[in-house]
Parts: structure tokens; C-alpha cells; sequence
């Protein structure tokens, strides 16, 4: 993975560890800058979609083409894999085709979709909701960083026009099959014993804001009784969150990120902002789920004499991917095992419109969104060579 | 207090409401240009200690002064009047004693103290911890502020010389007695019905910062049984502080800042910082209060196969201030009452080596700490018209 080696020193986050790289901050632009120049050492042209997705084409551009590739922007402290190892192996994908002079016989591209974490605005796979509509344009560009700076300043900082943002037909009617390789989020294929597998599903996902508010005060004139404590209250969500996640087969329930305001050591907060990430196999239990920690929210803030608000920041239904292109792919690769997903993609936004596939490439520890999170150099050109074979199969 | 209205819009904190302004901070920086503006229109001579602090001395200065003041940094978020009420007050003072013609007959200075709430470099009264000893250089000179920002680094921008930073005997020589006004951080005055007290005991108070170690992680793709996640064992200690707090008469306990670490909405942090802050009558009642919420920790993290350590920041026992001073300020004010405090001051860690004497100014109600923090115009001037009395007794 040479690519990989190129970009890893873009965005390294000295005080999280590992890569903190975000739609359209400066370690983002400069994969995207890399990107294009990658793309065009191949000879592949480079545009850039209203959304900010990048597409890089083998060929001229046309309807129902192969497409390949993943996202370049990380979680804050990510790892080097997520995203990626997937755009380095689309395009080492090329370089493996072309030596044994293979021509697509369909158009084909190499994509780069935008904030695909969602680490900056909040929103996860943004590029390719815009695209496809799951969001509207007028929603996205006013979410805002945490900084206060909107999406359309910062797309506008970037030399995008905030205006072509929206739903886009022609680069949807463009995607004939999509894709996408991904170092797997678990152990799934270690336990199993293989190198490489497919996607079968992703669970039902989203982000819920959970905001308490109390009283603001001193933290050392301010008798106990006498307070209205929203970090209390947000710590037993923290709680709720653990237990009902539990207690449902198969769901996670997540608070990794939680704000006080003002934060200060000797203050008792004002208010408490924290995001609830909940995931589950159907919707109806994901819901249960958030359902569960709203009403223990609601009853800490009663408790404490805080209010509370719970806001759906994204959702996302279980995604199952196509059942004719997942057993063609998995056929193609000798039969390797297909397995579920808890970790949302692009893939699965796609999913609803496109035959859409993914393939995973072993995580020896399953760790992922971390520092920690790797896959063997081996096991990687293993994922190359996989990715080459399908996308071989299906620009035919 | 046209003095307060002067700089109402300096360090205005618009995403936190209130004032951020803390030490070498650019709002803070104003305020000292202000203050030696201020100073210079009334003719006192302003000079800078190696610690920081500003002193505006009134003829020449000399050993066993009047000495009053207070600081002009804010906690984040903070209100108007802690710490600026005390500065603007003895400005004014100054003013009321020359309007009735009276001239000190010994040396007397207005003194702003540098960073005393703490807000960037994380130690409370830092400017009178350094002059007194109560921390020494070294100590102090690799405090970082969030960004990494060494007090060394942030001194060395304000102009000032690091290498000057520690005890300074003659600064204390000089102090012969220092009065501080504040607005009263309760509501004790208000439930007395006076307009003006005096502190008769500040409690024992401490900063610990909890570090809690788990495995950073995908919030969808971990199963809830293979986490090992800090933001579980954190909500546990705030849980604990809480109980604590509550358990011993007098004491208090809050978690008001709390940073997981890469703080990511889809991930499972692998850390958690958060401050304990931590008061009670005496030193046995804080150490058994924190020594509590410590074994709270240490359970919560081995339950969730985390790791948690405890480091004690800053630490101050049980201040009580000088009778014989507080009955004289009380007397000439007519018998106003002496009141406890929670809150820390500079004139506490000033307590254990000169007499030290606080005049409190009525709160209406109570709040401090945070933007609701008020007091009347009308009480402010009675608070300037009652410290003006108090220096004249004791400069006389």
C-alpha cells in the first residue's frame, strides 16, 4: 500500500492520535489535492460533483458505469484504514487491470465521497446523501462545525459553490454498480479464518443530540441541595445508554462525545450537550433502543430539575445489500463468507438506489475509529488484488 | 460602576453567553491595558511583578501597605462581576478618599492578581500562589492551557520574563494589609437582608483531574460486551461526586469540565479527562470526600476493565481570615455581618502570611460563575462607599 504510506504523515493528530482529517479542513484538501494528482499520474480525469464527492474516470463518463472507491476523511484520532485503504486499493485496482491489459468495457471511476464520518458537520456519509437526496440541501448547508463555521462557508472556503449542493440525478444515473473496500470494523473474518469477505448487511443507525439544561453556578458557594446539575443528568444518560444497549440483542447504544457548557472546573455547567449514537438489526429495535434512554433522560432531568431535549441528527434503516451482486462477488472471489456490519457507508446510502457490494479486508484486532485500527500490508494487497478480480467481472 | 460598563464588551463570550477571559488571554491582556490606563488617569504608578500581578500604588510604594483588589479574569463563560467588581471598586474607592480630600499615611496600592480562577492554566489564584510559595516555578511554568500553551510560552507573548516567576519577598514585605470586595458568591447576604459583609472563613478546596483509560473503538461495530469504554466509568465518577458531596454536611463535589478523547460521535472514546472539584469544611472532611469519589472510580473503572488515575492539581486548607482585622472592618461598617465562604480568592492563599480581609457585595440571587451573575448598580456603589471607609481606617 503505497498509497497509504504517501498520506501518512496528512492529518496526523498529535494530541488524539492518529488522523484527524474532516470535510474540508486542511488535511482533507490535502488528500483530495493528492487524490488528483494520483488520478491523474493514471491518466483518469478528475471532477468535482456540486456535492464535493470527486470522481476520477477510466475513460469517458457515462451511465451505468463500475464504480469503485471510499472517503478520505477520518473520525477525529481515526485511524489510517477507514476510508482510505479504500480509495488506495480502487486505484491500485487500476494499476493491477491495466498491467494485465484489461479495458473496461462500461465507463468506470474511482470516487471519493465527501465527510463520510460525519467528524465535522455531524453528519455521517453527507456526500452521498446529498447526492442521493437523503438529506436536503437546505438542512446540510446549515449544519455547522464546532467552530460556528457553516458547511456553506466551508465548501465555499474550498472553492465549491454552495449553490449546486442537492440531489443529483445524472452522477446517480452514472453509478450502475458501486463498490466500495473496506478494512473490517471486528474480527469477523479473523474468527472465520479468511482474508477477505462480503458485506451482507448494516444495521439500522443514527445520532441523536440529547441537550440538558440547569442552572449555572458556582462550584464552591452553591450547597449541594440547591443545585441543578445537568452534568448529573447527562451522566446518567451515559448510564441509560449502557444498559439499554445491552439489553437488546444485537444493538449498540454509544456516547462518545459530551460537551459541558461553559466547561469550566469550578462551574456547574449551564447545560450538557451529548450525542447518542444508537444501533440495532431492524428499526423497530433501534428505535426501542432510543426510546429506552430518552425516557431515562427525561426522568434524571425531572430528578435533577433540568429540561431535556433528545434531536434526531441522522437515521439510517438496516441496509441489506443486493442479494444477486453480493453472491456474484462472493463467487468471483472463490466463495469467501459474507458477513453483517454494525459501521454505516456510502455503500449503504447507495444501497437504496444502486446495486451496491463491499468488500472487508481482515482487522486482526477489529479495532477501528481508533488509533490501533490496521490491517497486514499482506492482507491489504490481498484486498487489491480481490477489488481488481470484481471490478474486472463487472466492467466486462 | 461606569468602570464595569467600560469593559462589558471585552472577552464577551458569544457561544458560551458571558465573559471568557483568562489569564495572557487577549481579553485578558485588555483588561490589564485598561486597568494601567485607568491607573494612569489617576496619577498611580502601575508596575508588573515577576508573577504577573499589577500593582497601582498611590504615592511611593513601600513595606506594610493598604493593599486591595482583586483579578480581571473570569472562569469560561463567566459573569461580570467576580473578580472586575473588586478592581473597578478600588479605582473608584481611590476616588471617593481624594474627593473627601484624605491622603493614605502609608504606602497603598490597587492590585489586579493574574489568572485566579484558573481558567486556562488549570491552578486557582496562580498569581498569589507564585508570589507566596504556595507553587513553586517550576511547577507552574509547564502548566498547559488546552491547546498546549505552557504558561511559560503564554507569559514569554505578554511581554513578560519566565525566568522572573516565583517567591517574591518583596512583594510580600509590602503587604501590609489586603482587603478584597466581591460580589458574594450566595445568597447569605440577601437572606440577612444587609448590603455588605464580611468572609469569615473560606473552605477547603482542591482540583483533581480523573484520567479513565479504556479501548477506543467503532461505536457501531464493537459489541456492548467487548467495550472497555472510560465514558462509562466517567458518568460513575460524576455519580460518585454527586453522592459524596451530598453525603457530608457542608462539603460539595462537582465534575463542571469532562473531555473523552477523540470525542467522536460514532467512536468509543479511549480516554476520559475529567476534574474534580471538591470542598468542605475542613481538610478530614475534602480528603474523605475526594478519598470516596477516588474508591468510586477505581470500582466503576475495574468493572469496565478500564484504568483510572487520580492526580491532585492544586489543594488549599481551610482559610480562616484574620479575627482581629474582620472585627475592625465589621466595626467601622457598622456591624455588618461575617459570613462563610466556598469560593477561593486570592485573598485566601494571601491569609497565611499577612492579614487579609474580604467585603462581600449582595448577589440577589446568588448565582456566580456564570453569565446570571448580577448585582445592583445601587449595592456595587454601597460595596465601593463601604471599602473606601475600610481603607481610609486602615491607610490612615
Amino acid at each position: 500500500m503505497t498509497g497509504l504510506g504517501d498520506i501518512a504523515a496528512v492529518g496526523a493528530d498529535l494530541r488524539r492520535g492518529g488522523f484527524s482529517r474532516h470535510g474540508y479542513d486542511r488535511a482533507e484538501l490535502e488528500l483530495r489535492e493528492w487524490f488528483t494528482a494520483e488520478a491523474g499520474r493514471r491518466g483518469l480525469d478528475v471532477e468535482c460533483d456540486g456535492n464535493g464527492n470527486l470522481w476520477a474516470w477510466w475513460g469517458a463518463p457515462g451511465d451505468g458505469a463500475v464504480i469503485t472507491g471510499s472517503h478520505l476523511d477520518s473520525v477525529p484520532g481515526g485511524g489510517a484504514f477507514d476510508g482510505p485503504l479504500g480509495v488506495v486499493s480502487a486505484l491500485e485496482a487500476v494499476d493491477v487491470l491495466r498491467a494485465k491489459g484489461f479495458t473496461p468495457g462500461k465507463p468506470f471511476a474511482v470516487v471519493v465521497f465527501a465527510e463520510e464520518e460525519g467528524g465535522r458537520f455531524g453528519v455521517a456519509c453527507l456526500g452521498s446523501r446529498l447526492l442521493t437526496g437523503a438529506i436536503t440541501p437546505e438542512a446540510a448547508l446549515r449544519l455547522s462545525d464546532s467552530d460556528g463555521v457553516t458547511l456553506a462557508e466551508a465548501m465555499r472556503a474550498a472553492g465549491l459553490d454552495p449553490a449546486r449542493v442537492g440531489p443529483d440525478q445524472r452522477a446517480l444515473r452514472r453509478i450502475g454498480t458501486f463498490v466500495e473496500l473496506h478494512v473490517e470494523q471486528g474480527r469477523g473474518l479473523v474468527d472465520l479464518g479468511a482474508l477477505v469477505g462480503v458485506a451482507r448487511s448494516i444495521l439500522a443507525h443514527g445520532r441523536w443530540r440529547v441537550t440538558v439544561t440547569g442552572e449555572g453556578n458556582h462550584a464552591g458557594a452553591t450547597l449541594m441541595v440547591d443545585r441543578r446539575d445537568p452534568m448529573v443528568a447527562a451522566a446518567q444518560v451515559v448510564l441509560a445508554a449502557r444498559r439499554a444497549g445491552s439489553a437488546v440483542e444485537g444493538a449498540r447504544a454509544t456516547v462518545g462525545r459530551l460537551v459541558p457548557n461553559p466547561g469550566g472546573t469550578n462551574v456547574i455547567p449551564s447545560s450538557v450537550d451529548l450525542w447518542l449514537d444508537a444501533r440495532a438489526d431492524d428499526d423497530a429495535r433501534t428505535r426501542a433502543v432510543v426510546a429506552e434512554i430518552t425516557a431515562a433522560a427525561q426522568a434524571a432531568a425531572a430528578d435533577e430539575g433540568c429540561a431535556v431535549t433528545v434531536t434526531e441528527e441522522s437515521y439510517g434503516d438496516t441496509v441489506v445489500f443486493d442479494a444477486a451482486l453480493r453472491d456474484s462477488v462472493a463467487g468471483v472471489l472463490g466463495g469467501v463468507p459474507a458477513l453483517p456490519t454494525g459501521a454505516g457507508h456510502d455503500a449503504g446510502i447507495l444501497a437504496a438506489h444502486v446495486p451496491t457490494a463491499m468488500l472487508f479486508v481482515r482487522n486482526p484486532t477489529g479495532i477501528s475509529h481508533a488509533p490501533a485500527e490496521f490491517a497486514e500490508p499482506d492482507d491489504c494487497a490481498a484486498g487489491t488484488r480481490a477489488l481488481a478480480d470484481v471490478l474486472e467481472e463487472l466492467a466486462r
